[in-house]
């Protein structure tokens, strides 16, 4: 095989230690989607190109198409990798709607592809994590109350420190601007999304050249500004003396929203008016995840409410979801902060072999410890005794078993950390339950 | 969205109680992997298009080529997704020797794509489940003996009816050529493994061909007759009167397996000295799996021992591995024998609600027992409790929560296939272990 290694940019992988604080973070989200009942499904890599064309939140993103290698030159493309796994899900409940039930809940956890320029966060593979609900016709709002706090339930049981989910509802943000008069909702969204970024005055700006008036702009600006962590933000708005049935269905909603996750996850959403991106594209709630430690590393999980995931010509499927960027939070976790595993191997024991020719003695006590649930490894070679520890401790193995070493000929077993040997049977002995795999080393608790 | 939706042949989805199925599999043998003290790596879907080609055991896949679909018309096609594990895995090697310990044991549990004509058992995307052990320099000949022993241990653990690991050796057969004064052992052994397919007429006529005698083609014929499930077969080589020094030396390793598994996992291996399939690309031992209820299946699990993974000018790295062919399997197990999971969702308790003012009270519920690994749903309307009921049976949940539905307020839970319904409190109440989760059906036990 050819010896140059070609590194490439935007791909993330992970030495074996950092891989099992990954699957650690990545078995966590499983569970909890599954405490939650949403069921797994799993879509091919591709989608045809004209299924992926201009679909989607993101309108810019880029697709890699797949084409055989030996593939006629004049061949069109017509598979690419998809770059978003909503798109691969839509395609799914039209294809099996028949033998779905809804309100259908699904989880997805697979890698996506864009062929953008690799950024700090944003790879060109990466890991979403997704739940979603979808019904056919109807989908209650209670959906919309209950999806951030699946991920308060995530993130509870991971090591990601303090966050925030943000929360607004497009409801809100265009019955406000229909009050005011406003005919285009998703242009003046789409302005003061760029609010962080171009200030107060910037926006100002281009919403004169828009057409709003500067009593209208006023308005649009003080409805972003508004931010509570109660219930609290709709007296706020309601102080604004804009008045729309629209408004008021948005208020409501955010109200019941703000006011179920204070009881049930407190602390945790803080109703943010000002959240823009994604608005055009959702119909009700929309959700981003800030780190507050770091909240310019942009949104860990995001998503919203649609009325329209997919249609199959009679029905339309109305939802809700929320995908979690694994690889961009384990970008920032893994990769800058130092998150890892206590050792690089999934093995609690080593067992020694005393000599070669009684392998298969070792190999026969590694069997009978692996039969109840013990990671276990017979080790490579009939070395004196200190090597074989020597290449556990390299490993971060923590016990090493040495068959028949006792005074009458029985097992013993060594925490080769305390030093401490004693006495042990296959059949029975078990490490503590803290030593059984390996744990996740936070980045504090690192040096 | 769209609304036409257009299956792709060759690629593989299930429905949710089949991948529930699909799940209990890949848990399984990545449990027994760890078990066996193999670490996971997980690696890009892409490779350099150079380092793909003419790579690995099959020479004729085609490789899927991935460029942005806005690349520029004279842009080459630099990268193309991987059509093995194995050609990543040898890459990580070269990229992260440094960083890693050997002898490095990995596992590798991931899709791969491959640009053929789908056959019954040949998808274009497909997962694989690898296991290697590569050193630097030297690997000892125990991992040959150990490896099969892992595939073992998996297929103990899944429902995949009888089955048996094909065991060869390169050096057998080399040695045997070599003795027979045969020179061009590769395309011996490639006219050998035409044997089930043209017969022995025919492999006479082509060996003929190929400029080898009469005598020399009769023992070549004998030789791949020779099979046993014990040791029995060394004999009946040496019955051959042919002699090298790497024939004893293959006798001997080949012996080796099949004594300690004749001991370790009886009943499993069998020496079948007919396999040539990858001895021209394996340099030691080679495995091959077959189904009894359907051999003409083909291998779903294969692999080999082999001198040189990858080399990074300086290094080596000599290794063994074999690769389980997960969705060849499943294509059969799932697919064309309907083994499924006892429900199409995780979910062990439906939490009812009274009405929908009350809906909190049944997130609270639903809260503790989630606290507990209860997977657990809020039903999704306040309807009447016997359409809450039929809710749950359509999915195959197997318990109602009735929030305060007891004489004196407190919750009761009924099992919907018994009708039995008790008071139950959510901080203490579980399900019997076996209704936790859903559990695999087999094919046997269907209808």
């Amino acid at each position: 095989m050819a010896s140059k290694v070609t590194p490439i940019s935007g791909f993330q992988e992970w030495l074996p230690a950092q891989r099992i604080a990954e699957q650690y973070v990545l078995d966590t989200i499983r569970e909890v989607f599954e405490l939650h009942g949403f069921a797994s499904i799993n879509t091919r890599a591709v989608e045809p190109v004209d299924r992926l064309a201009g679909q989607g939140e993101d309108a810019d993103k880029e697709i890699y198409g797949v084409r055989r290698l030996a593939a006629e030159a004049g061949e069109p493309t017509e598979l690419g990798l998809h770059f978003d796994l909503t798109v691969p899900f839509s395609r799914y409940v039209v294809e099996n709607a028949g033998k779905l039930t809804f309100p259908f809940r699904r989880y997805q956890i697979q890698p996506a592809w864009r062929g953008e320029r690799p950024q700090r966060g944003r790879y060109r593979e990466f890991i979403q994590a997704d739940v979603d609900i979808v019904d056919t016709g109807e989908l209650p709002f209670h959906y919309e109350v209950e999806l951030p706090l699946v991920i308060a339930d995530v993130f509870s049981r991971l090591p990601v420190g303090e966050y925030v989910i943000l929360v607004n509802n497009r409801k809100i943000c265009e019955g406000f601007y229909r009050g005011l008069g406003i005919e285009d909702v998703v242009q003046t969204l789409r302005t003061i999304d760029k609010l962080d970024k171009i200030g107060a005055d910037g926006v100002t700006k281009v919403l004169g050249e828009q057409g709003l008036s500067a009593e209208q702009i006023r308005q649009c600006l003080a409805l972003a500004q508004i931010s509570s962590t109660d219930t609290s933000f709709a007296d706020e708005v309601r102080a604004l003396g804009v008045s729309h049935p629209l408004l008021d269905e948005g208020l409501e909603q955010l109200t019941a929203i703000m006011a179920v996750a204070g009881e049930l996850a407190p602390g945790v959403l803080r109703a943010e008016l000002k959240i823009a991106r994604g608005l055009d594209y959702y119909t009700g709630t929309v959700y981003e995840t800030l780190l507050l430690r770091q909240p310019e590393y942009g949104s860990i999980c995001s998503g919203g409410r649609y009325d329209a995931l997919a249609s199959d010509g009679k029905r339309t499927y109305p939802g809700v979801g929320i995908s979690i960027g694994v690889s961009r939070l384990l970008g920032l976790l893994i990769g800058e902060e130092g998150l890892t595993a206590s050792r690089e191997t999934p093995v609690a024991v080593l067992v020694a072999v005393n000599d070669e020719a009684q392998r298969t003695d070792s190999m026969r006590i590694a069997t009978a410890l692996r039969t109840r649930g013990i990671n276990t490894l017979v080790a490579p070679k009939a070395a004196k005794f200190g090597k074989q520890i020597q290449f556990a401790d390299r490993r971060g193995i923590p016990f090493v078993w040495f068959p028949g070493a006792g005074e009458a000929g029985q097992d013993q077993v060594k925490d080769i950390r305390s030093g401490e040997q004693v006495d042990a049977d296959p059949g029975s002995w078990s490490p503590d339950q803290q030593d059984l795999r390996p744990t996740l080393v936070s980045p504090d608790s690192v040096g």
